[in-house]
């Protein structure tokens, strides 16, 4: 894996999101009535670039992704499921976290996205326990280090086996002169609540901690003895689930592969395109609105399963966007349109709100809320351009509220007969999709005057031409035809033209005014500072401790603190 | 400047923090009744560092310790004063930001601190507002650009001349590649709330915006057309002080230079000492405490003034930890001691808390607030070491609570007849100094049972000896003779052994646990991007962005975006 761009292994020429269990190298997922396990048995020999392997289960993007599509699967197919233990196949050693030759070879963009997909998958699994009822376990057998540690910070319960070796440790900072940074921090400080001082001890010594003294620093939540470890976890499963609110079906819905093509300038899913534009440095996604009424009941949803056109939309969206992220990386801005009735979108969220105590209606909305979410976090300028033809109602119309722009075409254009584009609002728009900082995106968008909230509610369910959403605040820009092209394409030139870096910060502070929580505390405080870390040379430069770990040389520091 | 080390003009040997008007180069200061007026007539020839001239008032750090001086003067100096007006004495320009030139040659740690300056002193702006009832109008007379205009962002109320010309703007994202890192960004979403994707237009538009426009997008809160401008602002100006709660007397006390000597090894003020061991890279901060007891009366406080032992060690205190960051750039950790009686430092504050609705009390608790502050955002290690004869003690309790650990010895030395350690709580450690945050350092500490809270509130005004301290979870360790010396010499040879950046990054994270709120977002989201950034090539390297400006070079970026 050079400095330059990561050679993928197999001869691979993209990294892909999907996969499904049948092909996972690194995890089993095992469901035993309303017991999962995920058992953890990283492939040595997996990775997916060329240059490290992955001993002792390390991780790397190709390992998180299997996971990932597991906790998918838990969702969908396997409904039934109350709590999931996370467990090793190794002996005495749960995770000894990303694989650090990995790290130390990585390019900086690949080193940052891959944090942001693990974070984002960890944001997951809480999900899935705070919203689905989905309890989380983390078995630990031995070793649990640093990113191994982090992920058990994401279960709701860790327990740690009383062996006099098994240990919990963010090494990091001692070994690596990096940050725990998938979450670490912040979850020891505003989730487990660990004392800042006892955290700054446990930060800085190499071996962790275990037993008792982890239990009393909060840092596990139960430790048992090795002979009676397996047991314990058992009893603790049972016990969640006896607890767990989770309301699924017997069955669940089969998430069928994606139907994709990948051709030189783009992707063509069912319901979405990327055309990218690699010139201008632009991929514009197009979504196609339903091309049927809904189902008449939550059974004849569930009969459609993922051919469900919400549920297939969220799905293609998410993968086109991950896509972009790892692929494409010099793609400067996303271009968002949509074709489609929408009025027909609308139709799809009286839907599921009307079904919403139905179990798949509310994971779909659940799913929803994460895309949206991924699509916040995406560090590229997001513009949606809303034109005739177009059906950005309910849940589509949060793509122009996550957009940092959005342009509507007032009226139509000459020799085009499809009627002048209309955004319309829906319940879903004031609630169920919140960002990271745990706000709607119209509460964010009109954080100066609450009112302009109240006003877009009272618009509900109206077809609002261009001029009343700019009124209502609800685009940034309406235009006629004759200035639509210029405006459109000045905007777009600009925005390639500026630096990439510079247009990552400023839109990683304007789209998150307003409160923060643990989330957004973790992609801002703790990944802003662990990407500064990532750039300096005490961590990747020839003599930094990332390069020289594993090679008997010690890393020369430039002493000054800055 | 090179770009290793910044060449002090005019032969300084270190940034002095202690200035006083009759030295301004920079500032005017101009009191009438209950109005005074901030003038910046930045010198062109008065710039801290070689290399650069100060046009078009541009500034740096010089011209931004000037700045604090004269907030300080107005809170002591001028209790009287209701309302300060901020405006140009140049034509046409208010403020054109932090200079290029500056940043362009400035070493990244001098960046870093620049920018964490002049962020407290902006903060300390709307301290006066919001706790000392001083409120501030910011008159634009022209050009206010990137830091000119963050700078009236921290004021009350932005007045705009309307003459076709005058304009507000943040360019430094167009124009060299960074943020508008001294608040900008977080105040225009947080503060004035301007929707984000107007936001996202302003911060990419290099003119900035101007007249009706800027008013409605709430970049400024009033126009008036060049000829009624004075007429408007002065009419604000009485409106403002009319409506000020600052209930300050007639007269305030002098703010008299501090004693001090700088040694080789240290400096030596009247009840703060610094020593400095280069070898170990370890500066001990020694606190003393009072000699007397405290004054008879709010009138006798007042005629002590600057003598005042607890104003006279705030000051000290913040001008020791401000040289340490500037100077000292070596220095990995730094260590509080005291000396004295803790029953007299709770005396202290009891008589603060006596005296709360007077003028002077309140400033000099409103001044330690800051001071700690300032402690907690110190990116070197920080540890207390609570010895016999120690008198940390009400407010003094503070540092150990901002330390990253604390160390407290058990009983005494052999051949010490001093008092065994004791720290004692007082009501001022529960309230009166938040953090960034807005938590106490002890809610901070106790996030997660605020019943350690209450137990530590039971203890108030108890000497808790070390065990009892670290019972309450006040103190990280308490330690016996027998294992001090060797506990002590470990934790900080092995600080002085890590990373320095991976320590700033962890610390930044462990010390803020819980809300954010936009004072702590300014230094964590918004500050840890800029860092990033003020790393990247895109915006430092030879072909970058800051680096090329003003040299009719376009600068080339690597279109990659992370």
């Amino acid at each position: 894996m050079s400095e330059d761009h990561g050679v993928r292994a197999n001869g691979r020429t993209r990294i892909d999101f999907q996969t499904q269990p049948e092909r996972y190298r690194h995890w089993r997922l095992e469901v035993d009535g309303d017991v999962a396990t995920l058992v953890m048995d990283v492939d040595e020999k997996g990775a997916l670039f060329e240059g490290y392997e992955l001993k002792l289960n390390s991780y790397d993007l190709g390992v998180d992704i299997e996971l990932a599509d597991a906790l998918e699967r838990l969702r969908f197919e396997h409904p039934q499921v109350r709590v999931v233990v996370l467990r090793s196949a190794k002996p005495r050693v749960f995770c000894a976290g990303a694989n650090i030759r990995m790290l130390a070879g990585a390019t900086h963009a690949h080193k940052v996205n891959f944090c942001k997909f693990t974070n984002e998958t960890r944001n997951g699994l809480e999900d899935l326990s705070e919203n689905s009822g989905l309890k989380s376990i983390c078995a630990i057998n031995g070793t649990a280090a640093g990113g191994g540690y982090e992920l058990a910070l994401a279960t709701d319960y860790i327990m740690l086996v009383d062996d006099g070796s098994a240990a919990v440790s963010l090494p990091e900072l001692p070994l690596l002169a990096v940050l725990p940074g998938t979450g670490g921090l912040t979850r020891v400080t505003d989730k487990r609540k660990v004392r800042r001082d006892h955290a700054d001890v446990f930060c800085t010594v190499e071996e962790g901690l275990k037993g008792k003294r982890a239990v009393d620093w909060r840092l596990v939540d139960e430790v048992a003895p090795g002979s009676k470890f397996d047991a314990a976890v058992a009893a603790r499963a049972k016990e969640f689930a006896a607890r767990s609110p989770r309301n699924g079906a017997a069955a669940g819905i089969a998430l069928t592969p994606l139907t994709r093509t990948f051709g030189d300038s783009g992707v063509e899913y069912g319901t979405v395109s990327v055309e990218l534009d690699r010139a201008a440095r632009i991929a514009t996604i197009g979504l196609r609105g339903p091309t049927a009424p809904p189902p008449e009941s939550a059974d004849a949803m569930t009969a459609l399963g993922a051919k469900f056109w919400p549920l297939q939309l969220a799905r293609e969206l998410d993968d086109a966007i991950l896509h972009i992220r790892l692929n494409e990386l010099e793609v400067a801005a996303i271009v968002f349109k949509s074709a489609g009735d929408p009025a027909q979108v609308l139709a799809y969220d009286a839907f599921l709100d009307a079904n919403r105590a139905h179990w798949l209606a509310r994971e779909i909305r659940l799913l929803w809320k994460r895309v949206l979410k991924r699509v916040d976090l995406t560090s590229r300028s997001l513009v949606s351009l809303i034109e005739p033809g177009s059906c950005f109602a309910g849940t589509l119309a949060e793509l122009p509220f996550a957009s940092d722009r959005s342009y509507m075409l007032i009226g139509r254009r000459d020799g085009d007969n499809r009627p002048p584009a209309a955004i319309a609002l829906a319940d879903v728009n004031f609630g169920a999709y919140p960002m990271s900082n745990g706000l709607s995106r119209l509460a964010s968008r009109f954080l100066a005057d609450p009112a302009d909230v109240d006003a877009a509610k009272a618009a509900r369910g109206k077809m609002l031409d261009a001029e009343t959403a700019q009124q209502l605040g609800l685009v940034t820009f309406a235009l006629d035809d004759i200035d639509w092209d210029d405006e459109v394409r000045v905007f777009l030139e600009e925005r390639a033209s500026f630096s990439p870096d510079a247009l990552t910060g400023l839109e990683a502070n304007l789209r998150f005014g307003g409160p923060e929580t643990m989330e957004s505390k973790i992609f801002a405080r703790l990944t802003a500072w662990q990407n500064w870390i990532f750039q300096r040379p005490n961590a990747v430069g020839e003599q930094g401790a990332l390069k020289r770990y594993g090679t008997g040389q010690k890393p020369m520091f430039d002493t000054k603190r800055v």
